[in-house]
């Protein structure tokens, strides 16, 4: 098959339900704005040994690739519309591969209500590398950002810490003495993150900042502290974790670093005003998904962990750095 | 440095004309579309040993990367506004490195009149590969498409066709008897592509459809074909050669099938209806660009490249595939 086939096979029937894409035919894709409308748009990469593992499933990258995208419009509280997908792929890929990976990204589709609009797809001498813009729209004047938190905001987290990255160490056969159960459920959360679009809807009108952990819970902290020049100060003992996470713990208790600094959990970290608490707690209640209150913004600058006894607890970790 | 050190230094500077890129700090960038426009958004890669060669300058890859991109916003007779970039770089990659490239995009940016918006930087153990999703708007209803010639129309292309392809076979040290200005020549031609953007601006009124030439004469010419069902026959004699072309054809007259097939002019191809050619002769006088008359649009399907006498000429080749 040729490039052009290939497209005609796989890729177009999944921009069919947007006459703008012109059947991923044309030179550019047509979007047609809605009026009083924002456009949040976001491009993230993801690329083979960095962002995925070498032989992981056609599925399970597609829908990666997707999902960490749709968390950066679900942390800007942005409902997504289109995306545009570069596909690079190694020389000897075969039709097997971008059939099911095609197949997922049409699941997708389903899943977030989302068109695939253009791109483009070649083959290089290399890893398996992935490019996608997502675009999304928010009322004018809506946006979620990270730099307005303010002292005094109550800092929440949805959902649990650390999953992505214990579930990572599953992979790697680091956690033999764990549960299967547990294993299974930390690789599935390191697979498949589920972006909190709803929520980041729901936080338009309470949230003063957002964020979506993809860098680690403290580095992400860190970037709201720096865009609102505030100090974050989370409570260790705060940090929602998942029954597999406790038991991860409990097995070697020195995986506390981790849980704190590991990337890919793709939940959000957001500031509230004291007095949006029982706003916040209803919007919890409604969506059924945790959200954990671990810490205050306080006056100052950088982010602070806070033992039981509000003792700081040294940091040695920062995030992931793909120029370390 | 580290990731967020390098887009602090060498690409936030490239967005500060445009609040909305939100310093390229945010998890996505904010755009607010002007009433009463459409968008147009394509996202090409190019990568390295495909699409510049190993050891090009940082600014040439630079330059092709927004100029490819632009150019298919021209074939939409769109107005470019923002881009987003996803940089894949090789372990090995230096500081100096980056500086000149971002250096080429600021050139870029005030040329082209674009912002960078966003975009992710990221490491792999492979060549170079970039992602650049380009976003321009066009006036709703004027968007330029590959679908609309009708039989009769004239068929046009901006500049010179095959320059690209030549430069290549320079740099592969194959047009070793050709004039040493005339390799300079293709070289630049291949290196710097100069997307048509007023053109494909003043083709809006005009054009029936327009393509730019990216993998080739013929093979664009085909997907104008098959997105507006109809047959483009093309004079050989008419297709318009630089001075250096037709030396290098002078050497080698075999170089004849690559002129016809070889990608990377990034000229516009478009059809015209006849009524129209004294507007679209006044076009290319105004901006002091040939416009020529290389055939015409008939009923049927494909595309026939025909001699002096009429005949049409074999064609064996088609364009560049990346899954051949």
């Amino acid at each position: 098959m040729n490039e052009f086939d290939i497209i005609a096979k796989y890729f177009a029937p999944l921009s069919k339900h947007n006459p703008g894409a012109l059947g991923l035919k044309d030179d550019a894709a047509i979007i047609t704005p809605h009026p009083f409308y924002q456009m949040a748009i976001t491009k993230d990469v993801i690329t083979e040994n960095v962002h995925f593992l070498p032989g992981d499933k056609p599925a399970d990258i597609a829908r990666k690739l997707v999902r960490v995208n749709l968390s950066d419009l679900a942390a800007m509280g942005a409902t997504p519309l289109y995306y545009f997908l570069a596909c690079i792929f190694p020389r000897t890929i075969s039709e097997a591969w971008i059939k099911e990976f095609s197949a997922a990204l049409a699941t997708e589709n389903k899943e977030f209500q989302i068109t695939l609009m253009g791109g483009d797809t070649t083959t290089q001498d290399g890893p398996f590398t992935f490019s996608l813009t997502a675009i999304g729209e928010v009322p004018e004047g809506m946006v979620l950002r990270r730099s307005g938190a303010k002292a005094s905001d109550n800092i929440y987290v949805s959902g649990t810490i650390g999953d992505a990255a214990l579930g990572l160490k599953v992979l790697e056969g680091k956690l033999p003495g764990l549960a299967k159960e547990h294993q299974d459920y930390l690789v599935q959360r390191y697979h498949i993150p589920t972006p909190r679009l709803t929520l980041g809807k729901g936080l338009r009108l309470y949230a003063h900042s957002a964020i979506d952990i993809s860098d680690g819970l403290i580095q992400d902290a860190g970037h709201i502290a720096s865009g609102s020049l505030v100090k974050m100060a989370i409570n260790d003992a705060s940090i929602p974790l998942s029954p597999a996470a406790k038991a991860a713990l409990k097995l070697d208790p020195s995986l506390r670093k981790l849980i704190v600094s590991g990337g890919d959990d793709y939940e959000l970290l957001f500031t509230i005003p004291k007095k949006r608490t029982t706003a916040i707690e209803a919007l919890g209640n409604s969506l059924n998904l945790p959200l954990t209150h671990i810490g205050t913004v306080k006056r100052g600058k950088g982010v602070t962990l806070l033992s039981a006894d509000e003792e700081p607890i040294e940091l040695e970790v920062a995030g992931y750095d793909h120029f370390r």
